[in-house]
């Protein structure tokens, strides 16, 4: 916090929007940066009385993606934003995410990062090209106990990993997939505007970023049996999908949005040789470390006893819980480092590289299932984690 | 209570037999049986020492089988053993309960029922032929929380079934797996006396009871993937299968005895259009009730708001836990029930048709797996449960 | 288990009492007892019958404590009862244990002991006297974990305590204390049924008397602020009693039994310079060890890393759950090892002097509060534990 | 956040501070407040690098509370700041909330909101007179299920009570209070800087005002035993407090410093006719909700299910966990309404009214001890709750 706050723009988060919101907090959380200026949303006069509340210098408001490049590019650079978010629509990110890191901005962009694997390795290859750096919010990542559990593995503490096991339950798209008028006022499920997939492309991915996250595993194939529930249901609302690691370790995504009752029930577990790792994102707080023979430890955050990484990762003493938003600024966090081209950890803030095997594994995952339940392969051509 | 014990025979089950003490325990904890006599043990002397600490009467303490039965069928009817508990190794059961069934006894017989599935059918026609009771010790669907999650099922207090996750872990086999002289050891790696299968044979079939015992669920396919770890190791110690059920609804078995630091991490979630249940073998006296926009609803045993079932299933006033004994007990109360021609509730211990079941999803798991994990049928000749 | 079986009598449990029945699960459990005979109620056509679905030698079944005293003095010594179980109403205890001692009977006794405290040091002399074995059944102590507790506390492993706190609350009784006709209905609120305390009596004391069996710290006073909650009810129903220990550590015992909605919310937290440990009923099978800057350890049964003791008293493999019927049969499994001169540890079995301890803390809290909640000394002449 | 952003000032919690950082996160969570100066540390060329890493106009930065005051007061009212935060030293928080108050300024005061209940008193006099609005950041209340656990207690949905337990038990003292050199490091342990109390003052105050905040009980005498290990220790570091309410009701607050490995375990429990409520700090987004012989509730943030002044206390869908620095953003957020005019939740934010309470409370304990635990009244004066 020695330096002057970095430059943020946002594209769309305007005033209806909660994920706008979500980013705007977790942006300020850690005094990193300031929000100067954005395209918040289609109608300008909202946008400006929107950047008014904000206390914003209304000359920043800009009414859409491109003034905002060409705005922002005509001030001298010791003022010009310097990193943008984007929270617009889903299928706008890539062609948003493309412009913006071809104007040089750095990026941090909501997930899924594009529609496509191909249109995510697109944007890889420009973010070397341009130097910039690219967040991608893989949000759970960004907690204390995730990030313990990642340096715990790779310090070895478990050991050689024999079995990986993650879901992600949800419940709520149940009272809406059994009426089919009530599913067509749901964007999740409308190809247009969801992409691929539901089920798979919402959160299944997130239960797989999380496993490649924590163990550094990388995988090879997939098995997939993925349920649209209704013929005319277009996409997936549950599914799970077998992995085969490089090391022939097994492991496996478990997805569901018709998990009646379930909120955001996102859980790892990571058995090695040594020991085993167990972590739950409703209750982050809390990381459960099995070893045979010995009593169960359970670490929690702001401990000495935990790694640098999740040591700065938490604001807070022990026993006072921090959540989400602090999970989310913990990126932002991750981010700001790279973008003051200070050491930060691995692991820091996924990259895009995290997208782009994220849209590897959705696109392998519809495959495999399309194939009657065979083995489909996901190939890792570039290495960056 | 109001009646005479049932005479109870073991046949196994000696001096240094844990097992065998367990049966003794759950048989008497109701005390609607009482130990008579048996065949403990391959030494007889021993037999005898052991038969004595018990207080039996040593002319009832036989050398073996074949004794038993001709030693107990010269006695009066009045006087005569009703029912003999088998604790014997796995191997030998089937061939005790076919001589035990066909002299007419009632047998309650640990689990595997038999090697193999065609063996199972077999003893499920001569339990119809000579109409005895066959118990099958599936323990845990003793338990009273499990009881009361089957009786909401069938009452429809979930609605209709459209997910359902059940998993076995354990991680005993850790130690042992990795070194080649160590697994020698271990009788459940060798299929001389363990039979076909090693982690779905002993523990993912619990998970697979536990999934049709409480939903009523039939399944008609699966597809599986078994791992041996080694090569050179012939059993699977982990594996996933998906389930397919009669309707169309997916679920699946996850097992595991290489889940290092797990003890019996049984866990079953069964999710419904109108709510959800989740029990945990490890605290089994809780069940949690999963409603869309409700708060969640934790059942616990000896409470009015329970079925009959559960009711009946536990003797304490809540708050007191009770565990795997009486759970084990709840069967053989059931038992009780059908050996003096009583009414009793469906599901009140495990049959030979759960028997049968369970060994033709471990052959159908084994199958799937070599044959390159493709999907495997399940057939149901037979209406029982 | 190499010897012959301990013969049992048991007074009172006939066939409609509940306690009667935990007693012969409880006893019969570790194969230590063989129940042989007793005086289980007033009506003896009742009892016979009882009797005889139990498969006893009716000739063993006495109209009362009288003749069963007489009646099994008068066999030969290798076959008569040597320990007996008394499960009558609570103000029946004293006398009847009384008579059983001096007549030389083993006694295991059901909680509280006497009615005052005069009486179970009376008790106290005539167990010494008389040599033998008396067990009093705080049931609670028979857990695997506080075993476990109570060793690693005596090994110094939270080092010199500084804190303690117990509680113990229920709810039974909030839906009848207020209306006074069905206040009537409830002997506990009956001083000539249930003596001088109802809450404290009846389960304040198990709070205390697990404070003292776990620490091994001997309280010297208490300051109580029992209450009745309405004038015109006689006992108490809910208190608090702060406890001085004997070198000044401070501690407190919070019983209620109008806490609606709790079970048997029994739980213990010692607090010492180097660690913690935490243990609750309702979930005996773990038990929190917690160090400054170290993750938390959650102890479980039957592992290698726990104390012998722990380990005895458990029958099974980590993660089958035993319950309130083992924990009970662990008091007997010591009982028996004292009855037959066999080594046993420290705690194996409650003993009459934790019986005279409790009683001097239920009338030393009584005291307190008629006084004005001012501190009362409890005062310890003798030493055993 | 139709409105443009209240400008907020703040005292202390310069570049070093974290309570600082704490409370500038919390005020812009909401977007109702924007820092625009301060008078932030002693040292005012710090104090200008700080405000300079915040982006704040440099001067709007004073060195210190008369520049602060005198300064602002000059610039145009619709330019000034209209709320402060006080963050600097507990013994200063009095004399600077008087000046503020005194100059008109809405105050945001963190705990303890003075060293003497006089001083509290006359705060709360100066604030209804000078008719601004006051803040005091017991920050547990604004945790959405807290606030969940009020409204349902306000509404009848547990009955009258009769019963509540609140403790607060931390170890952190536990590695100093032992060695007296370690021990004048501790600022806490100082009476010139930590006031009259070091427990109770400190964390007991919490878990009383907890009590005191969702069940609207008012406290009447409380019997205190506090304790100081040492006595060379001037400040209690642990202490029981018996309470009293209106209606007779029983109570208590426990509050330890030196519970071995405890964190910052606040729980309340409060029990009433029909139901109890319980909840803690530590997993705070679980609220259980018990009933006579009906399955235990837990509500959970987010819900519909929630009562308005929850819902409007938690920012994210279900199964999104929210923490400490949300909560303490929901009292900025209850403040802002107060400030803006606007209607609030009855308990949006602490008031200076609780100071008071909070003050009395400590200093009756105080003297509850010293008098020999004897019962203390505490008088209300004034009702405002």
């Amino acid at each position: 916090m020695s330096q002057n706050k970095i430059k943020l723009g946002m594209i769309g988060g305007g005033s209806s929007s909660f994920i706008g919101l979500t980013h705007r907090i977790a942006a300020t959380m850690g005094e990193n940066f300031t929000l100067v200026g954005g395209a918040f949303e289609r109608d300008h006069n909202k946008a400006l009385d929107f950047a008014k509340t904000l206390g914003l210098d209304l000359s920043r408001c800009y009414a859409n993606i491109d003034d905002f490049i060409a705005g922002e590019n005509a001030l001298p650079k010791s003022n010009r934003i310097e990193a943008v978010v984007i929270v617009t629509p889903n299928f706008l990110h890539y062609t948003m995410a493309k412009q913006l890191i071809q104007a040089g901005f750095h990026v941090i962009c909501e997930k899924p990062v594009t529609n496509t694997a191909a249109q995510a390795i697109e944007l890889e290859q420009l973010v070397t090209k341009h130097k910039v750096v690219f967040a991608l919010t893989h949000t759970y990542t960004g907690y204390p106990m995730v990030r313990q559990m990642k340096t715990m593995i790779a310090e070895g503490m478990i050991g050689d990993i024999q079995k990986v096991d993650a879901q992600y339950y949800q419940g709520w798209i149940n009272p809406v997939i059994h009426d089919k008028e009530k599913r067509k006022s749901v964007w999740r499920l409308d190809p247009e505007k969801a992409g691929q997939s539901c089920c798979m492309g919402d959160i299944g991915v997130h239960a797989f970023n999380m496993i490649e996250y924590t163990t550094g595993l990388k995988t090879t194939k997939v098995l997939s049996d993925l349920s649209t529930l209704y013929n005319d249901n277009p996409l997936d609302i549950d599914g799970t999908a077998l992995l085969c690691f490089e090391n022939g370790v097994r492991g496996m995504v478990r997805a569901s949005q018709i998990a009646t009752g379930e909120e955001n029930n996102l859980k790892i577990a990571v058995y090695g040789r040594k020991g085993a790792l167990k972590w739950e994102q409703e209750n982050p707080n809390y990381l459960y470390f099995l070893q045979e023979d010995k009593p169960v430890q359970v670490f929690k955050p702001g401990h000495v006893y935990n790694s640098d990484f999740a040591k700065e990762s938490t604001k807070m003493a022990p026993g006072h819980p921090e959540g989400i938003f602090d999970s989310m600024a913990n990126i932002y966090n991750g981010a700001a480092k790279a973008i003051r081209a200070e050491a930060y950890q691995k692991g820091a803030f996924p990259t895009i590289h995290d997208g782009v095997r994220g849209m590897k594994f959705i696109e392998a995952v519809l495959e495999s299932t399309q194939n009657g339940n065979s083995w489909t392969e996901i190939v890792d051509e570039h290495e960056d984690n």
